[in-house]
């Protein structure tokens, strides 16, 4: 018996769609890849592979569609978008990859923050031998997902004092964990605070004056989640009045950032261009194909987002 | 009956002796504690204690020596000192404190050479977004005892593949281990070689353009050792050749780096100033006050050096 294939429609942006068009291609699981735009017949589709955002009027063209998955973890870009009837299943990333890039990336900021990498720096081009000092930090994690859970152990394993914040209870090994309606209690001690949260109404511009005001003075800021999640003249301010020492952030309201924008010349910020953790499509793509064969076999699909928490 | 109790001399340089003097001075172990240069009689002492180097003519004041730490965890600066008798035995610093910490800097001078970071940071003063791609890294450890044990286990738990050389054979998770006639073994695959040798007859210059050569075209070079396993001119010419890609070096021959070295504007070095990991006082004292009281008690001492090798 031949076995079932379905075909699926690719909608990329940024990001190169070529080794997707290629891998799924090769799936006995997939009959045709359309890449968006085309203009070819799309109604035997019924799964939609998105990074990002879809453009206006695609799902109207997919009269069979039954599933939807972003091609990264976050799917702030999917699911507030009306054009998709809230009974199809969106699915999202989860890679031991990204996982690990991203820890590894949060990892790298506490070190160069904790170590004083800019000061030596500049030192360095005064040629002036200073022995700066370091000490122990607390570090917290925004949110205890994928990503924020195993940043905030691994961070513990390298033998710094970790807190972390979440919706709903956790319990992880070497993090004290903190949620609800103890933001507060979380912030009070930090030296550095993490975001990794997802986008969602409830979390939109949560890095914002009044947040800033909770930490320890002096305390510095790591913005790995989306560039939404902060009020960026809130963080100019806390800046500059030392409210914050620093941030490292890598992602923004609008990307590419602007060229003219003020964030790009402070001297308290750093910045990399939405590359903390990338999706490599060869890791990813086998849970894309695992959810393909999951869908062809009317099973459940892994990694489904919870539409109505957002997340 | 009366506790019995030493007498111990420090001589210290470089750090604040002042912490220790006031550690040691509440020891019940320690019946006084000297601090060099003194003209005080000095009959008595038994412990001396030194960071570094020791002045000529101290130990022969000396007459009851029984036993000499250094109080950082490099021996170098006592092994082939004359002064100190062959059957004196001599310790060093192993703490779990100084471990993490050396383990930590090195985690981070390989991402942030994975992560392009200088380059990341060139682009931001021009207000330049381009996400440069990252990829996975091969790194070698030279020396697994303490701190290259602990720093190759751990890099392999971030994900790294990780490939150490030591003297003699050994064994370490996730780690593929070479050691003698392997050495060209060891380094041919390396994207980053990670120095953590002790100095010793045979170390000593290791970092030289031979060596260099061994290694994949356009590795990364972070020393954490000592500055006299590097040939400073030969690593010059291996970065000047594009055979290395940069270098992270946080000791050097002569400490504090000369102001006029080439070392300091060269834009593929980065400088720190000898803190990768600094001895912390209050938890290397535990150490030494553990072996006060073996000394006392007549057991044998933790952590003593082989002076025969050379650490
Ligand atoms: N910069 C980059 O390169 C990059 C790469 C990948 C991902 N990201 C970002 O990282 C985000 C997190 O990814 P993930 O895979 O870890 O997501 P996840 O698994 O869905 O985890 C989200 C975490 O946030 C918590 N949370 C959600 N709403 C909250 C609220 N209102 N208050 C407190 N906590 C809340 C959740 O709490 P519960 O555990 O209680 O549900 C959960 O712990 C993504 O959404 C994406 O934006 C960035
Ligand atoms: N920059 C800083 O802030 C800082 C701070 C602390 C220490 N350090 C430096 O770090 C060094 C290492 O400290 P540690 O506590 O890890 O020393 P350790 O425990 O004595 O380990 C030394 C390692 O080097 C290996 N080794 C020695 N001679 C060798 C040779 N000829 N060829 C190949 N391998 C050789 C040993 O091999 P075996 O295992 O076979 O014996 C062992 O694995 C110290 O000596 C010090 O110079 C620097």
């Amino acid at each position: 018996m031949d076995q079932q294939k379905i075909d699926v429609l690719l909608s990329i942006k940024v990001w190169d769609p070529k080794p997707w068009v290629e891998g799924l291609s090769q799936s006995t699981y997939i009959n045709q890849v359309h890449l968006w735009p085309t203009e070819a017949d799309l109604s035997r589709v019924s799964g939609l592979f998105v990074w990002k955002p879809l453009d206006e009027g695609v799902v109207q063209k997919l009269p069979n569609l039954k599933w939807v998955s972003s091609l990264g973890a976050g799917v702030d870009h999917l699911v507030n978008d009306q054009q998709i009837p809230s009974d199809i299943p969106v699915t999202r990333i989860v890679d031991p990859f990204l996982t690990r890039d991203m820890t590894n990336y949060c990892i790298m900021g506490v070190l160069m923050h904790q170590r004083s990498m800019q000061a030596h720096w500049q030192n360095q081009q005064k040629a002036i031998w200073n022995r700066l000092s370091y000490s122990s930090l607390k570090v917290g994690v925004l949110g205890l997902g994928e990503l924020g859970g195993h940043c905030a152990s691994t961070l513990a394993q390298l033998g710094f004092e970790v807190l972390g914040y979440s919706r709903t209870p956790k319990q992880l090994p070497g993090v004290q964990c903190f949620n609800g309606g103890e933001l507060n209690q979380f912030l009070a001690p930090l030296d550095v605070l993490i975001n990794l949260l997802p986008v969602t109404p409830h979390t939109v511009d949560i890095l914002n004056l009044d947040l800033f005001e909770q930490i320890k003075e002096g305390a510095f800021l790591i913005n790995v989640a989306r560039g939404n999640h902060l009020v960026e003249n809130d963080l100019l301010l806390a800046l500059d009045s030392g409210r914050l020492s620093g941030a490292l952030l890598d992602v923004f309201r609008e990307e590419p950032l602007p060229s003219g924008h003020p964030f790009w010349k402070h001297p308290k910020i750093r910045i990399t261009p939405h590359v903390a953790s990338v999706t490599a499509p060869q890791s990813a793509m086998q849970l894309v194909l695992e959810n393909t064969k999951r869908l062809i076999e009317g099973r459940d699909l892994l990694h489904k987002v919870n539409r109505e928490a957002g997340y």
